[in-house]
């Protein structure tokens, strides 16, 4: 079956996916684009830019697998774009511009119904307003026995994680510290929803784990 | 002056500093124990335990250098034992037998007096229940120049922190979850406090930060 997984997660070392104040012009919240620095040297994220270059090794390696057999994508309303509540319009198209890096079906969670986004380069937009469960089965469905990948943010991961539905996480630690936003692992005993680290490389920029569900 | 530092402290990938359900069998809780496994392989350790052998390598070096030019420790009272409340008698003397791993003036956080407690090879437990700065000041004029070492609980270094008196944290990041326990960084603003990660090194056993306070 196919795979649920979060991949190329980045987190502080204080445990925070984002920083604080997220909005339109800091979508990654105060001090959240330093998590990210391991990924953005990557020969993987060059060629995402279209440009050649970039770096080989670990860092790469995690940012490249973070791509492998992906058929869909699941991901939050915050990620998605800053708006809350309902749609004022059909002007927000996502943080991507005209041709976002998905190439697949992507479900974003929103109590807001919306009508499908189609975008350049295969990335369509379907609006889910059915829950975790429905994106869930609407994505797997149109993986089509590719695997899921699970976005962000925090929240909607966690969410994930307390019901069980996540096959395994690849989480980055990045050597910085953030003080708030979104933290990941509080009041969430990954332990007992039956996860255990099975993997743990470490480059200058990040520490990468994989968390997965073994029982 | 001398440093006030927190050494060789051991996080969980979850950021827990223990595990839960600490107790006299138990001393780091549920699954404390594999926190520290970075720590066991070292000479350093070895040569505590009056044996040869042992790792050389990035994880001894930092075990090494928690023991540098100390001068005093400082503890809270769970890390010194686990009896809770006032002392029942004076037959609980810390859990490292006769002759502790110190060699100095540790100084014990209680709210309940007792007397200096002096054990072989040079430690002397004295037991402060002026609070932490009261302890800090005796600790600075016993170490005489030297370094002071804060070791813990979680919950200790916190309230140090939230202080503002801690120098500098040498945290080593576990490969492993415990899913709950003490939660070091939670509602701990630590850039706003002044800290900032001036130090990362990893070895297959942990991720090893330094965070400074720079103002």
């Amino acid at each position: 079956m196919s795979r649920f997984e979060v991949r190329s997660f980045s987190l502080s070392l204080d445990g925070y996916g984002a920083g604080p104040d997220q909005r339109r012009d800091q979508g990654l919240g105060r001090g959240g684009e330093s998590l990210h620095e391991w990924m953005f040297a990557t020969r993987t994220w060059e060629r995402m830019q279209g440009r050649d270059g970039g770096e080989t090794g670990v860092d790469d390696d995690y940012a490249a697998r973070g791509f492998e057999n992906v058929g869909a994508w699941i991901m939050g309303r915050n990620m998605f774009g800053p708006i809350r509540g309902p749609w004022p319009d059909e002007t927000w198209k996502g943080w991507w511009g005209d041709e976002p890096p998905y190439h697949c079906p992507v479900f974003v969670l929103t109590h807001h119904a919306r009508a499908p986004l189609v975008m350049a380069g295969g990335t369509t937009f379907h609006f889910v307003t059915g829950g975790i469960e429905a994106a869930l089965a609407l994505a797997r469905e149109a993986a089509a026995g590719g695997d899921i990948r699970l976005g962000g943010g925090v929240e909607t991961i966690r969410e994930y994680l307390r019901a069980r539905l996540v096959d395994a996480l690849h989480l980055a630690i990045a050597p910085v510290l953030l003080g708030s936003g979104e933290a990941l692992f509080v009041d969430l005993d990954l332990p007992a929803l039956g996860y255990r680290c099975t993997e743990h490389a470490t480059t200058p920029k990040a520490t990468h784990v994989v968390l997965t569900r073994e029982n």
